[in-house]
């Protein structure tokens, strides 16, 4: 703590953090924020921001912490990128539980090093989505470390629902429930792959692999079809996919109180990109299965509410697939060409452990 | 990513954050934390947590972000001492508002090689002061990271007040409002010079060197008093010393629009072993005006409501010293033995530059 800052010329505008400082930061960031505005009272500073949402709402909160060479790579991932990632992935904590977000408050642990290009970078792309789901960034905190570390916090309301403003928990699959995902499975895994060399670029065209880079890069957040499957009071749990689809439903199912799954492996969505790697042999299902950050939503219902399940999927335009069913085995099966496998391994990307 | 997990016989109980692992975590968490009740609905174990706050009530959050060697140093920070402190500065920034605190939300990046005895020194800490403040641990996230960073937000409710249930800004002072302080000032950088061996433990007692020691390690958030304070209707701007009285209430004055202040220095109020090193010039108090995280509440009122605030500290057991008074200069001056002298530098500590 006892460098000197860096001597430059003042008419010079600030190239790094450790030049453009903590309240420089913040002035540039409130003079880039709309002002407070809707339910939010007060913003970004005084010491705590003040908003009145609708009286009886309930309040969902989600947190997730994302550090710099665990959760991502800044050899491949931009500032953009990471901007839009780090509110994405609460975005969609808040979806599978059917809330309406509002509030955000981001953390900065900041490198002084990190060019302030970067960062103004970062933040018009967090603010950017943020805009796009009615989000106002109305808090956070600038410090200084050695590695970029994210925190971002997201608020969000659920009302308008069924069954008195409940929002979805993972915890209430029953036996004989079907079993749905929205979107396509194991595209995020696939992405991660190409990004890291792991999968050469040659193996696919250049639409599909920036499809797959994109969808690990810029997950979209099922923040509508969560809240209409969560207001039409249909379903009976959810989650959204982050460690993959495997260890995921078996949170559910835990959580649920010691359930098992059959899957249908022909029921699994793939995307055309994903589907010609496993056509290629090189990649399997089984795989896609157990890749996480997808972030779709997986969640079962009634098999009497079907049809209501597909109106749904109309209306909020994704496509949702059955791709199984809860029984009572407390185990996950999958039917392959008709044999039926157990899928091993529920524990999922375990952050401490890689 | 590639580093294997160290093998070791099960039978023996993890020792580090590596052999815990995430899951391990989080199942020793949910033993120890008490099941959600009253408001929160939900807590640790869904995508979200869920808080049902009464109808009407304004909701209030803080977050902020500590990192070691930034922030603490683990040399002289106890496990015990920074779980305290972590949600304490939070405590104290609701407190500031006049909000009461409900939900805590804890995120912790951790070393692979950090003990789990630390690990959980830590979280008893942390919940023991939740649970003297009535606050419920309902979420976070914990990810591994080199080095310990530790972020914390804090939701709480403004009701039961003056002014339908508006919390008190920092924006609201008046020329001419009394400017008032809680407690004592400069301590915690008495202490933090102490631990740092820039003051000799053998300039001061023993029981002076733990009080001022424990003051900047654990501070005791001004909760019952900012809320007594807001509730009264009558105090116009308040915030919390984080930064130092000089610096923060520079920012008091800018937030209000722009006004001054004079403060007395025989007014300024020390504790005892904060006034025998002033006596012995091994500090002055000025430095005291300036050294950040007492963690005191600094606030403005009408003149006319003297008696009132006079009950208030009675009341809630915390001295108040009336320290000065609001003026339209845009500075900040201080009677010295009947001499006026302005106090330069409103900036307070650049968590960016230091």
């Amino acid at each position: 703590m006892q460098n000197q800052k860096p001597s430059r010329d003042h008419s010079c505008p600030p190239e790094t953090v450790a030049e453009l400082g903590e309240f420089g930061f913040i002035a540039d960031l409130r003079r880039r924020l709309p002002p407070a505005s809707g339910d939010l009272k007060l913003g970004v500073g005084d010491d705590a921001a003040w908003w009145q949402p609708e009286s009886g709402s309930g309040i969902l909160t989600t947190t997730d912490m994302l550090v710099a060479g665990v959760h991502f790579d800044l050899a491949y991932t931009s500032a953009a990128n990471l901007g839009y990632k780090s509110l994405a992935v609460n975005l969609s904590d808040l979806a599978a539980m059917g809330a309406k977000p509002a509030c955000a408050y981001l953390s900065l642990a900041l490198p002084a090093e990190l060019k302030k290009i970067w960062l103004d970078e970062y933040i018009m792309a967090f603010l950017g989505l943020a805009a796009a789901y009615n989000v106002q960034l109305a808090g956070g905190d600038t410090v200084a470390a050695s590695e970029l570390v994210i925190s971002v916090t997201l608020n969000g309301l659920v009302n308008g629902l069924a069954s008195k403003n409940k929002p979805v928990l993972r915890s209430g699959a029953k036996i004989g429930d079907d079993i749905y995902v929205s979107g396509t499975v194991g595209d995020s895994f696939l992405g991660l792959q190409l990004l890291q060399g792991r999968l050469e670029r040659s193996d696919i065209d250049v639409s599909g692999a920036t499809f797959l880079a994109d969808r690990h890069l810029r997950p979209t957040p099922r923040v509508d079809l969560g809240h209409r499957l969560a207001a039409s009071g249909k379903v009976n749990a959810m989650l959204d996919i982050s460690d993959g689809v495997v260890a995921d439903l078996g949170h559910l199912l835990t959580a649920s109180g010691g359930l098992g799954a059959e899957l249908d492996q022909a029921a699994i969505p793939l995307s055309r990109p994903a589907f010609e790697l496993v056509t290629a042999g090189l990649t399997d299902c089984r795989g896609l299965l157990t890749g996480g950050e997808d972030y779709e939503l997986l969640f079962t219902a009634n098999p009497a509410v079907r049809s209501k399940i597909s109106e749904i999927a109309i209306t909020a335009e994704v496509a949702l697939s059955r791709i199984g069913r809860i029984t009572n085995t407390e185990k996950i099966f999958m039917s392959v060409n008709g044999v039926t496998e157990e899928l091993s391994g529920r524990s999922g990307y375990d952050h401490f452990q890689d």
